[in-house]
């Protein structure tokens, strides 16, 4: 059935994608089965968009779709929102908005929740790009609200991330608070024709000059760019410069350094995951009613514990 | 050395605390060492002290130490603003409003910083406590700066969380919002002769009264207290409330229960380090360029990484 059901889902069912999927979302058991088999070498170039509520980031997101679809790709949209618990729910809105691309079968659009998942967003966002990526989607766009400790989370699984902002939303400012200068690999003002555009790009720009350029001898200056997403306007501009930090990623080692870095965490935290689970509980029952008495320090309980495990 | 130290610190000599306080502040190897050498059964009464800034925590905090001190009891302040990255800075005005135990050798009172420490806040505190316990002080009163997530995890560590609020400052509505009717075992309306006290007393006994109570068959229901602690009025109500707390923990079993799962979580955490410090980083790397080149999942990693600890 898993066989069968991940050839439909490579071949373009969007329905058998969206089983496997949620696979990921309710943390699985079968998930390890799925992704290993799924697993053989293929590779999707991952582009994170982050931004406010209102900054037109599903309005971009599915200019975007539409501007890759015109090439040819198979593209994923995972919209995904820490705030909410549920999957749809809050994101209708979005999904309606990217209607256009409902029924085009070589592209797959998913809110994304994490009922269930012990690892919460930030494990369960890196299981979904794995399994979209051996799918054989050749983009996955991973839409996410704001730029708190999740979405920074999220942000990290991607090659690319966008950030995008609205002028005379004073996000230039807040843009620096909120640490997204570091995420940003391109910067989108958005809503280029309202007023406060081109300050708020002239902020940013000098901004960024401040900032490290990442690299070292190829170093890589994020750009920043104006878009009219609901016009089409500054889209191709968009793509080619995220096909020049695909390129740059290529080019420096720097793409297959992250790559690897992230690769690394998601290893280690499951690991630990197994290891937590071998824990001996009523060894740790013990050891904690003795260290509540006082008869035993929680380091020397801590090591008894490791001592003991099977 | 070190023995010498800790009998000077249990003997009341303050440079003597401060100094072995800081081995858990800066994550000090030593740390586990004097940890063991200390425990050795003593234990202290823990009360947390919780509210937003402006509420009275530190006048409050100060009587209490008063009335704590009348019978006889050594004291400790450990003052905790998970805001604040550094020691004294933020929190010198608390130190200065509570000057009147300054001299006083059977009180000690520090600001807690975190710099280095690898668990953050929520993994010095506890050991800070148990430290503090191992010394020899009678009441540890933990104060934290209002209701985030690391203050939920701080109030963790105490045996009594007292939460604090301050009249006509819409407290009673927040309150219901950040949780901390979960985490409150008495509730605290200070600077009780403003007006609008008697209204945040009456609207947080209400929102107590529809919470499920603690403990099963003995079930405690948080007393909401009003005091003025700027001239002492209500203290000594809030010391007998505490110790029926005190009474309540001893006598249903919950106390002991806390105590142990407490413990436990701190086990387990220590636990979890030293079997993440155990994991062969080369075999990581490599495992991560096969995730990271498509040609192995990560689950598979994990399993294999785990199979390959030393």
């Amino acid at each position: 059935v898993t066989d069968a059901r991940i050839a439909a889902a490579r071949g373009g069912d969007a329905r058998s994608v969206a089983r496997l999927l949620s696979l990921v979302e309710n943390g699985d058991p079968a998930l390890p089965g799925v992704l290993t088999a799924v697993t053989d070498g293929r590779r999707a170039r991952v582009i994170g968009l982050t931004g406010s509520p209102g900054v037109g980031k599903s309005t971009t997101t599915s200019a975007l779709v539409g501007a890759l679809r015109q090439r040819g790709e198979r593209v994923a949209v995972l919209a995904v929102d820490p705030t909410s618990p549920f999957s749809g729910g809050a994101l209708l809105g979005d999904r309606v908005r990217m209607a256009e691309h409902a029924t085009d079968p070589g592209v797959f659009i998913r809110s994304m929740a994490t009922r269930g998942h012990l690892g919460g967003l930030s494990a369960a966002a890196p299981q979904a790009i794995r399994l979209l990526e051996g799918l054989g989607f050749d983009t996955v766009l991973v839409e996410t609200v704001g730029v708190g400790q999740s979405e920074i989370e999220v942000a990290a699984s991607a090659d690319t991330t966008v950030v995008l902002l609205a002028p005379g939303m004073g996000d230039g400012i807040q843009a620096a608070k909120a640490g997204i200068l570091e995420i940003g690999d391109l910067f989108v003002v958005n809503k280029a024709d309202r007023e406060g555009a081109e300050t708020t790009a002239r902020e940013l720009r000098h901004m960024v000059s401040l900032g490290d350029a990442a690299g070292g001898s190829a170093p890589w200056r994020p750009p920043v760019l104006l878009t009219v997403a609901s016009s089409g306007q500054g889209i191709a501009e968009l793509l080619t410069a995220l096909d020049a930090h695909g390129a740059w990623l290529a080019d420096s080692g720097a793409g297959e350094q992250r790559r690897q870095a992230r690769a690394a965490a998601e290893i280690e935290s499951l690991a630990l995951t197994a290891l937590r689970a071998r824990i001996d509980a009523a060894r740790l029952a013990e050891l904690a009613a003795e260290v509540a008495a006082g008869r035993c320090d929680v380091f020397s309980a801590a090591e008894q514990l490791v001592a003991t495990r099977g």
